[in-house]
């Protein structure tokens, strides 16, 4: 914590790791009007960056923290990593847990404007507004040196997060991200509820279709790494989209296809540490 | 696998790490009587020499494949894992799901002698007669370059079969094991269910007391990592009896003792990387 400073989180369990600290944490959001849970490492030297870290859908707080091996790395590079939760929890929504791929654990990181989603349903609103300036003040971070990445729907999520916001994040990476949701089911599913049926407002929430609105957002490049053995590449993933799109802006995109690796943490830990370094070399 | 070997387990789920492959697997037991799971990791280029990491009570064949960040390392040193689970699963005998400290997840890497347990939880003689030489065959490892570690009760675990298997295992270390288990209640809980209320039983399956019966079995060392924030250091740990009993024996020990660590998987994947240079080193 940065000396003096008032910590407007609670800490449920800190555990030391790597000469650093790995906290999970919760605060009551004032945005989403509920507790919200995020996991924060931070390394034994930090530098003032961070890397914002989305996990997919079905997760949690703890799974990038737990899973992806990244800590190693962040350690090494004074890199803190912050891991919110997927969604808001015990909404009281009908339904919100009955779906692994919508509702809990599924918020997509976007602010639903359909009903009953609109009330709680509101990362993008929570990342961006509530929660990144709580823990760059809680942290002393360098507002100025954050990256984001994320896996899957969490790929998603920092590619149009990082789209929709420029300048807020110095450096992007994803690890098999859903690429273009408004073609996709998963995408179609959550829009459709969290949006509504009209396909108009889909795009501003769709990376492929952000991009090709944009004109090099990201001079210094993009990461994204995708398995070929992935069940989920060809009909929910679409890589091939992002590729096109970022062409189409004159955007540099590393896409980097791995034969053999499928869409899990096992290949997500074995390239993590080239993501951490190249947030680290983006953000100073 | 080996060319041209039948593969006498079932492997139910692989996933490509590090340019090798993590499995998960089954077989038949015909020791236990029961189908036992366990997880193997096969780096890109095998030495032929293997590591045995045995995980502790409530884990499972997962927990340390997925928790404790080794397979980037292994995969560096052509190092094979081998994980098996805890203990037999779904035996019939009442009560074996109901505490978390014995029974499902509790198997201590011994054979029950007292009943209901004697027929399933026989640990020591599935993982030392059948599991492990189905797997030397299996995936072509060099049996004399085995090495063996373990956490917590794995800890115990990998202390007890090394000491009272002279010469099957050539390195051994341990991540917080429990190291004097017939005077902790963890121990005592378990020796006296397993074994019987004759505390007379329980020294052969204790690693301070085999070890003060020994002189000095591993000349190369011991490593034995240790955090002094472990919750159940004082209790049920006891790292202390191990030392004066290594002292006795004449045997090498090298006790880490870290400052601020807990008894988790942080703390494991901070040191993880030490002990299997540690194994590598000695298995050539």
């Amino acid at each position: 914590m940065a000396a003096g400073a008032e910590v407007p989180f609670e800490t449920t369990a800190e555990h030391a790791c790597f000469g650093g600290v790995q906290r999970f944490c919760r605060h009551t959001s004032a945005v989403i009007g509920l507790p919200m849970r995020f996991a924060v490492y931070q390394p034994p030297k930090p530098s003032g960056a961070a890397l914002v870290c989305l996990a997919g859908l079905t997760c949690t707080e703890e799974t990038f923290a737990i899973k992806a091996g990244a800590q190693r790395v962040a350690a090494e590079l004074g890199l803190t990593l912050l891991m919110p939760d997927t969604s808001p929890r015990a909404t009281g929504i009908a339904g919100e847990d009955v779906e692994w791929d919508f509702g809990s654990g599924a918020g997509f990181y976007l602010d639903a404007t359909a009903e009953p989603w609109a009330r709680h349903f509101r990362m993008e609103s929570w990342l961006l507004t509530e929660w990144l300036p709580l823990l760059v003040d809680a942290l002393g971070l360098d507002a100025a040196r954050i990256g984001i990445t994320g896996h899957s729907m969490g790929g998603h999520g920092a590619l149009t997060l990082a789209l929709r916001h420029p300048g807020r994040f110095r450096s992007l990476s994803a690890f098999a991200p859903i690429a273009a949701p408004s073609t996709c089911p998963w995408g179609e599913k959550a829009f459709s509820r969290y949006l509504g049926e009209d396909r108009g407002t889909w795009a501003a929430h769709d990376a492929s279709a952000l991009m090709r609105q944009a004109r090099c957002p990201y001079p210094a490049g993009i990461l994204v790494d995708q398995g070929l053995a992935d069940k989920f590449l060809v009909e929910q993933l679409k890589p091939e989209a992002l590729e096109a799109a970022c062409s189409a802006a004159d955007q540099p995109l590393t896409l980097r296809r791995h034969a053999g690796y499928d869409h899990g943490y096992f290949f997500i830990q074995s390239v993590v540490a080239d993501h951490l370094r190249w947030h680290a070399e983006r953000l100073g």
